[in-house]
C-alpha cells in the first residue's frame, strides 16, 4: 500500500463551451446570472447539484467558475463556490486572491453564488481573499425546494465576513435562482 | 483567455517517505501522534503551517494524510484536515466515506487533526462522512501561541457535528501538538 499524494478535480467538460467570454460582467446582476446560468446547466447535463459559482476579479474581469461536482469527482469539497475559489487562486498563483507579493492589496475580487454557501463553503469563503459576496437564492429556498442540506453556520454569518472586510449582498436574482432548485427537484435530482 | 478547469494539489514530496506504513494504529494516541508527526515535520521542512492530519478506516487501517501546503499550492482550501479528507475520497472513489454503493454505511472513519479544524476543515469535516474527529491541540491554544486565526464556528459546534453522527474526541496528546505549535512560533513562522 502507498499514500495517495495528489488530489484532481476537474470540471465538467461540457463547461468551458458554455460560458461567452465575451459577456460583460459590470453589474451584480451580470455576475450573478452567469453563476445561474451555470447552475442551471449542471441539472440539464446531469452533472451534479444546482448550484454554479463564478468569481471576477478588479474591472469585472472574469477569472473562474464553478458547479457541484461532488459525485462526479468523488469528492466533496467539489462545490461550486470551492471550486471557482480555487481555480481563480490557481490560476492567480496566490492562495489569498485579494493579496499580492509582499501582502500589497490587489482586489477586488467578488464570489457570485447562484445559492448561500453551506457550512464548507462559507469557510473557505472566510479564508479566499475576496471582497464581495454575491448570493442569490437563500438557505432558506435550498431548504424549501430541494433536500440539500446547508449544515451548520454562525449565528451572526454575515456579521463574521462583514468584520473580515467582506460585503455580502443577499437576493440577487434570488426567484432565478430559485427556478433553478425547483427545476432539480421536479426532475427527481439525487441529493448530490 | 480561456477558463481553468483543473484543480491540482500535491501534498509535499517528502511526506510519502516519512510516513511508517508498518506501525499500528489502534489507539487513538497512536492515530494523534502521526498527524502531530506530519504537523511538526511539515515545519522542520518549510513546507508550510505546524499542522498535520490523517484518516483511517475500518480497522484502523491508514487511508490518507495531510499537512498544510497553502503557500505551496496557492490555495486556502490546502489545510491539513482537508487534504487528508479529500485524498482518501478520491482513494476509496466515494465522496462521503462511511457511505458506499446504495448508501450502505461502511465506516467506521476517523480523521485525527493536530488542532482543532478552522471554520473550513469545520465544514469539510461536517460531509466528508467520517465518524469520529480526534483534535489536538485547542483553537485557544493556536490562538495563544501562533498567529493564525481559526475563524468563526456555531457557538454549539460540537454538538452540531454529534447531532449528524460525528463523535469528538478532543485533548489527545494536547501537549505534544502544542510544543509543535509553540516551535513553529520561535522559528518565526509565516502565518501560512
Amino acid at each position: 500500500m502507498s499514500l495517495p499524494t495528489t488530489i484532481h478535480v476537474v470540471l465538467p467538460a461540457w463547461l468551458p463551451a458554455a460560458v461567452d467570454l465575451s459577456r460583460s460582467f459590470a453589474s451584480d446582476e451580470d455576475k450573478m446570472r452567469l453563476a445561474i446560468d451555470l447552475s442551471r446547466q449542471n441539472v440539464d447535463a446531469r452533472t451534479g447539484g444546482p448550484f454554479g459559482a463564478a468569481v471576477f476579479g478588479p474591472d469585472d474581469r472574469l477569472v473562474a467558475v464553478g458547479v457541484n461536482a461532488v459525485v462526479a469527482q468523488a469528492t466533496s469539497i467539489a462545490h461550486a463556490e470551492t471550486m471557482a475559489l480555487t481555480l481563480a487562486q490557481q490560476a492567480e498563483r496566490r492562495p489569498r486572491l485579494n493579496r499580492g507579493a509582499d501582502d500589497r492589496p490587489c482586489g477586488p475580487y467578488t464570489l457570485a453564488a447562484s445559492s448561500q454557501p453551506c457550512c464548507q463553503c462559507y469557510g473557505a469563503t472566510v479564508w479566499a481573499g475576496i471582497d464581495r459576496l454575491l448570493i442569490g437564492a437563500r438557505t432558506e429556498d435550498v431548504a424549501a425546494l430541494t433536500s440539500f442540506d446547508e449544515g451548520p453556520l454562525p449565528a451572526d454569518w454575515m456579521g463574521e465576513l462583514h468584520r473580515r472586510g467582506i460585503e455580502v449582498v443577499r437576493d440577487v436574482c434570488r426567484d432565478e435562482a430559485a427556478v433553478v432548485l425547483r427545476s432539480y427537484t421536479a426532475l427527481g435530482g439525487a441529493r448530490y
